[in-house]
């Protein structure tokens, strides 16, 4: 295989992995900390605003590494360095 | 193998890998988070208009990671550059 | 192997994965909220209109991963960009 | 190998995986749905009626992802455009 | 290896593995739904006739994804079209 | 290797698995019902008798999960009809 | 490898490995329910032949899949028509 | 490699891991028992009798599965028909 | 394969599984440590500051986890020194 | 590889594996049972004679598991009869 | 391959590999130190001060894992004395 | 590889595994037996010296299963019948 | 592949596994020790030194299994015999 | 490979393997006891000699089964017979 090929293939399948993987992680922490929230508002309705607050606070940080995930994914297909070169140098 | 048929097999294995894996955590996450929501409902009913509201929110939030693999599913399957590539250059 | 064979070869099994991959998320998803829902009316018979609007947004949300992972399973099938190009190129 | 053996190959494989991994969710969900309704009766027997209900929408929807994968399992074994393709060609 | 044994081979392991998998979600979610159903009788015995009824409707939904994969099973040991194909070819 | 080498391998490698992976879940599934049983009639001795029957009923359901997979099983063992095929053929 | 071999350094494999895996599943399971039925006579001594009489009857059903696999097993050692077959082949 | 190193080879393995393997199960499943038996005991001295009967009669139940496993061994190391066939075959 | 095809190969790869699965563990942690700080301020409103402050500083030694592979994730695809050490070669 | 390195390689790797599994679960097993004796003896120090010869009963019979695993690992490494075969033929 | 290619492709995915695995304990075992430690002061504000001052020294120690995974990493990439005498060797 | 090579390595790789992973089980199952006896103690600090009494032979017999892993590791590096023969054989 | 390659690669990818992997049992078993003394302090202040100094003390304890792979880790980067043998012998 | 670069092979990538995966137990374990004693201290400040003094005995037998790993890790990196042999046969 040529390096094309080679590098072309593996950024396809990295990119993809990459955010699949990066999913399950941010999903089931903001699943857990929703849930909670939603257990404090219903125990203490008087809170409600604090608790948004903190919530939405809370969520930002976890989808950070989701979107770690996503702009490493988008890089890979998008402005990828090593195809650039491979490209560059007529592979 | 000659480069098309490369990229065009990881291509269509990956969309489906990402898209299958990345079901998986917000599916479970959305799961967790309903179900607290109705029980935070029919703990304090009083409270249904924030708990509905906070956990639409939530579930945008969690759904985005999901979307996240959708899109870079769509991507590889109909815009690749990488195919892109190989088929302009006659592969 | 040719590119016929390759890319027939790898779509049928990635259809066949992603679905089958992609239906555990949801089903278990599922099957917690609405385990919850069925406790919170016991609960609360007052309030089985709202748990259960509440439920069914919540479920359609999470039966929207199952949807993704059928839609490309579907397209990876039945309209298969990769598998028409190279039956077009006389693969 | 030619392209009969391995798209029947594949194809054979593929549609016993799909359903095999594919009734592992939702008969897990539809446990623990149908364990939380009985015990919804037991506590609230007056509102059996409004649990049922509930219940079978839910197990409707828990069994949709079986029968996509059941759909796809059958598609790959009596309706597949890969093998009817190859079988065409004269493989 | 020529077709047949080829199409035999993974016949037989598919056919196995499918009904092995298959059997392990119905059985953990059955057994669920049936310890929950004694603890509902044995916490309101009046209710068994409509626990029971319920049992049944949902262990018959469960059991349901068991058999799409003896179906499946069966088939490609008894009615398999990919090894009806090549006999037929003098395979 | 020749046919009757590869299917009569793969015949008894997956006669052993199928019943080995698929008495995991019954096994499970049981014991949880029993279990269950157990803690029932010791909550509600009078209701041993429905509990007995429930539990029976709901037993035989699980174990037909198992009797499914040693059907497979034994039927690739003595009535393998890849095996009668490639005997047959002279293999 | 000629048959002989393969054949029968399968056969050995599967023995093995069939009784192994099919032995972990009905000890836990018998386990928990042993577990569960002594906990319930020392809840309710005056139960203890009903409870004993329920365990021995499940614990007969749950040693029942570990008896299919031990049979497979020693099919699979002492009555194996693979092996039978290719001897007689002169293997 | 010759039949006899084969046949020698996987029979060492193969009595090794069935063994390894299946004292996971029992080991964890009688430790459950005990466990529990114990705690009976506990609660309930005036039993104390019945409760070691019923615990001594389902470990023997749980050991038996381990014995298979243990069994199984002995013969593939002691009693190995395969390991004869090839020795009396001059292997 | 040349030097420039295997380490560009091996860094895109890489890049993408560190992010990936470096997310996983502070997605959770976060989850974990948000669903908490909601319970306490719910059940201690007086507090909301002192326990927001612990949060904040918690998730950000959290969140250096991420961080880290985050870095390393860029140092491979932008200022890899492998890379350049090729590229510089003539690779 | 002759005859003596290929089953001198898999005495060596099986007598280690054997063990090595083997003792993972009658260490967690017999961890679990000691445990809660000492929770028993807690709560009913009157029945410490009593509960102390059910455990050193039941570990004896957990240890046995480990037991048959360390028997085997002996036999293989100083008792083969596969390597006594082969040295004997001069292997 | 030559020695820098190696050498260069294993220092790469080590580097990754290692962060992105030393991230996934720290992080899950900070976040559940730091739960802990909201619901310790919404339990008892009045020893916010001491809780916190333990809470640091903890997070210090669990972050010291990670910090060595990072040391390593770095090492690997930037300080790599394999790296560097493949390179003076001419590699 | 000559006999050497090849007893020597596997040697040296199942020494390694054998008491890595033979400590995994008696460190987990010590742990939970010292965690519960000081629980133990701390509620009936009267029956200290039984407790600790059952507890020490408890850890005795748990550390057991570690100390075979241990002696076959031994055995294996310092006294391997394996080794001497294929020294002694001029390997 | 020459052994300066062979042995630099392996000693690359061991120092970073070895620490990696390392990483994660101590990182979790510190979370726990820390979270448990926080609930510990918040339950009887009085004691904040005793639990401290046992804290730190433990810490100590489970720090030094990082260490021992941190050591291990830094001997094969910095101080590897085999490394320093294979160049010593001009490989 | 030679069979210097084989046993040095294997001899690093066991010394680490080995550390790294026999430091999980005993850090877990560890972190269990640890915790527990907290929790007895905090409930029974009276008995905290007694408490520490058991742990600390525990301790020391967990720390037992870390300790084997890191010997072995230490004579297989400095003290190895297998290496020394080859060397010493001019390997």
């Amino acid at each position: 295989m040529d390096s094309v090929s080679i590098i072309g293939m593996i950024s396809v399948a990295t990119a993809g992995i990459t955010i699949a993987i990066g999913s399950v992680g941010p999903a089931l922490g903001e699943g857990r900390a929703i849930a909670q929230a939603l257990a404090a508002i219903a125990q203490q309705p008087d809170e409600a605003g604090t608790i948004s607050r903190t919530l939405f606070v809370g969520l930002a940080m976890i989808e950070s590494t989701a979107i770690y995930c996503f702009v490493v994914s988008m890089i890979l297909i998008f402005a990828n360095p090593f195809w650039d070169h491979v490209i560059a140098a007529g592979g």
